[in-house]
């Protein structure tokens, strides 16, 4: 299987053999849905009249994924059109955090930001091969406007390679417009045939595309590598999510480009990999095609072809980041991303209290929550005074939305001059007095930060498995993990590696519905290669090849 | 830009000529450029190889106006496909200042961040009659996926009042829920038939949507007013630019909408009015259409339909900033939008200098820049030290791109301890002491944006006039001029007037072709009323009119 940003050459015929099945159920699925209302059916349960997440994580991890997302509010169905998703306020608040990272550091690099149109002609879109094949079964067309055809149909775009180009092209005339570097925030559209999940496979999806053009390789392969440490830096800094850099084979690759590099998560439950996000050197093939040159400065009076490359982050990463933390009781969000990173709720207001000493109550409460936004400016704080829900309905109400922190204070604690508080990534509960709330908090939200990625890192360092026995290959698939191997390198012997990982174990598939067990593909030859050096004759481990194997490379399952 | 040919007299007037049939060339040029190479056509002049501004505002306003957008890189035409353009970074730039400005402030209302598809079915749009009429003959519509003709065509988003509102319907479940208020930036689609401009009207075009919901017509109506000041302070507080703030009379409110507000600008070059950006009330003619209701406070167990509103922002804002700013040497930006504030240029390096005069002068540049730097936190400096330019060059670039002050520096500088400087918006020049620059340069900024208001508002007040004969409204029009009359609202009398004050004498078209002038319609009622109250028993102006005037009304020919 493909992933929600690139398709793979490999993964094309398969794709497109799906694609009637699964156009015609999905356009079944979207009539009904346009014809009843607008409740949230999950795995076969209206969801929505019931509180809490109803789904078990280990049990029934595709739909309990669905309902941690719909519950939590990040996500809406969008019942008028399959495969598209609403993104609420609680998705929106950790894109932008994500955002304004990203966008401070590109700055910082001296990319500049712009905006091409939504749509693309076939012509532009036809000049690189492998480009066009990559996409065109994806393509949205529009035909008409108001009641009128268009002479040219035109494509939304799949990403923005064809679109931009032209320009580059336009634009680059001599050395002095180099290094060229461009970014836009926009929305692409690849109508996939295949089962969409939220976040992970859209039929749209929120991005940014970065295209920039150098003088030479080495140029572009430092911008390439500088772009895909702040990609990890999102996922580790920000998300609590290790990953593994590293460059994906030429099977694996991006349509038309030289080579890929990517950062690869792990999801734990499933044992599954999953594509992070692809930094891309594009050689020379699009500026060849598209005729970007500058004066050769070796040879006066020569041109020479651009190098290029191309970057994207997606909102796939919120999904990423939602599968490895969350648990049964709703999404867990690391506090550097989270709105809300401490929630106050006033706890122990019994009916035998007088209004004026529940007011009372009250009142230190708020001036509790004074204390926090004065005393640790970077804390966002806030207060649960709703009326007419229990504190415990509170609690599970925060748990599902995934506060990092929760802090109680009842009269109890006042008589003790402290708060309560819960964790919500361990469970783990506590005092701070309030004399120190001030240092505690921050300190213990980088706490829970450092530990969700500590927990996660481990994960995936226990299942990221160093084999050189081909017989042990799927028994560790089938326990989760992901495998290094020393692999030849070729196209050819990773389709085969693929087909005879297949087995026949009926296992829950990525979209929830059993599925015999997948085959391995390869997510990534890892930058940083096992401490054990490859043996001197080596094979490739697929055990019908004979070549030597060239690296070690990371298979797994994936999404 | 390559070559600095300057264009013969002969060459300017043919060019000028061939401005009657720019249309049709553009569009013509436009289908061969997709074959061919990308080179901009201004006006049938091929812009691009001539260095400088060649038409002038005065004569030429639209082709001056396309040429000094295309030639300060703040768009480039999207030859692919007609109507479309590419904003590029000096662009993006002003709208980002604006977008942030904008976003801090609904942030601090309350608003919240969300992001729907960019696809709308057919019957959603259909809920709202008069919404569906106002949008069809404009939508595009995407009728084919891959290969794959799609069983039910969908169009893209012209507005997101259709695509929204279900999920309102299902989320707003009782009062608790309310207000709702969601914000999304994105681009819109409207597949205009009559001619595009750079940012004034294009096919596709960014913009921020708001769409809330309300217990009661009141606060409603507070949000529409709150949000209203806060477009009027992206056009003055940002961009220098004066507006009037009003209603929009019933032609020409939203499509389905209950009543429309408006900031109104003016563009002296030809005396047209433009709408700035629109907060629409929409009352409950959507929430009754789309079934959102909440019980009724006031009646248990009986529900109500919420009061809506939805207001929207576009890049539009760019394009008024430019034509009323811009003169004949290009761009003129106010500080707080522009990019770089302040640009240094090293002058008087002569070929008499030894390398190392020149060194050091350069360096004693930095440490000006410096200085900016550190005592003017605010102010965005930069220096231009490009070899193989001449000041008199690289005064004519930033000149070109707006960079609202220049400062030169040179050896007799440096022997008096001052920096000179040139203001771009006025031409006037003088010298900074260099220990004053801290202070100097931030207040200099200020006044440069507080004169370029002035300047702007100073024109906008002298072109506002308050009318009550007939006879003077024509030419009142055709000295540029707004008009104030006294009007009985009516639709009828409205399309009236616009018809018995078109004239025949020929003029530029708001797309630089010439065209008789064309009538005036209403561009809002002033909240603002003029001074002198209307007298009692005053009728309608319209001649053939025998109501009573309602209101003083704000009348021009338009974009």
């Amino acid at each position: 299987m493909a992933d929600a940003t690139e398709p793979s050459k490999s993964a094309l015929k398969k794709a497109e053999k799906a694609a009637k099945m699964a156009q015609a159920k999905a356009e079944k699925a979207a009539k009904q849905a346009a014809n009843t209302s607008t409740v949230a059916v999950v795995g076969g349960k209206k969801v929505d009249d019931i509180i809490g997440i109803t789904f078990k994580k280990s049990e029934h991890f595709a739909q309990w994924y669905q309902e941690v997302v719909l519950k939590a509010e990040m996500i809406e169905y969008y019942n008028e059109i399959a495969g598209f998703y609403i993104l609420r306020p609680a998705a929106m608040y950790v894109w932008n955090v994500i955002r304004k990272w990203f966008q401070e550091r590109i700055e910082h690099l001296g990319v500049e930001e712009t905006s091409f149109p939504m749509f693309l002609s076939a012509k532009s879109l036809e000049k690189e091969k492998d480009h066009v094949e990559g996409f065109a079964p994806e393509l949205a067309w529009v035909t008409k406007a108001g009641d009128k055809d268009l002479e040219v149909p035109v494509a939304v775009r799949p990403t923005s390679e064809a679109v931009m180009y032209p320009y580059y092209s336009k634009w680059i005339r001599s050395h002095r417009d180099l290094p060229l570097r461009l970014n836009q925030w926009n929305s692409v559209v690849r109508w996939e045939a295949k089962q969409t999940t939220p976040f992970l496979r859209a039929r749209e999806f929120l991005w940014q595309e970065g295209h920039t053009a150098h003088m030479s390789e080495k140029l572009a392969e430092e911008e390439v590598f500088e772009i895909l440490e702040l990609y990890a830096g999102v996922y580790e800094q920000l998300l609590a999510v290790p990953v593994v850099r590293g460059k994906k084979t030429e099977n694996e690759k991006f349509a038309g480009g030289y080579y890929t590099t990517t950062v690869e998560g792990y999801i734990p439950t499933n044992g599954r990999g999953i594509q992070g996000a692809t930094s891309h050197c594009l050689g020379q093939n699009f500026s060849k095609m598209f005729d970007i040159t500058v004066e050769d400065p070796n040879q006066k009076g020569q041109h020479m072809h651009v190098w290029q490359n191309s970057w994207g982050l997606s909102t796939r990463v919120i999904g990423v980041m939602v599968m490895i933390h969350g648990d049964d009781k709703g999404l867990v969000l690391p506090p550097r991303i989270s709105k809300i990173q401490t929630i106050l709720v006033p706890v122990g207001l019994t009916a035998k209290m007088t209004p004026e000493e529940k007011e009372a109550h009250l009142a230190k409460c708020e001036s509790i929550l004074d204390t926090l936004k004065k005393d640790c400016r970077d804390v966002r704080a806030d207060i649960d005074t709703r009326e007419g829900y229990t504190p415990a309905w509170k609690f599970n109400d925060w748990e599902l939305k995934g506060v990092p922190l929760r802090l109680e204070f009842g009269p109890k604690d006042a008589a003790k001059d402290v708060v309560s508080f819960a964790r919500r990534d361990t469970g783990e509960k506590g005092t701070i007095p309030l004399s120190e709330l001030g240092t505690a908090i921050p300190a213990l939200l980088e706490k829970i930060q450092q530990d969700m990625y500590d927990k996660a890192d481990k994960a995936f360092r226990e299942h990221r498995l160093v084999i050189k026995d081909w017989s042990k290959v799927v028994p560790a698939l089938d326990a989760r993990n992901v495998v290094l191997i020393p692999f030849c390198l070729d196209g050819k012997c990773e389709d085969r590696i693929k087909e005879l990982t297949k087995s026949d174990e009926i296992v829950e598939g990525p979209d929830g519905r059993p599925a015999p067990s997948m085959g391995m593909k390869s997510l990534c030859i890892p930058l940083e290669q096992p401490e054990e050096p490859l043996a001197k004759g080596q094979k490739c481990l697929n055990p019908e090849c004979t070549r030597d194997a060239s690296t070690w490379t990371m298979f797994g399952r994936s999404y």
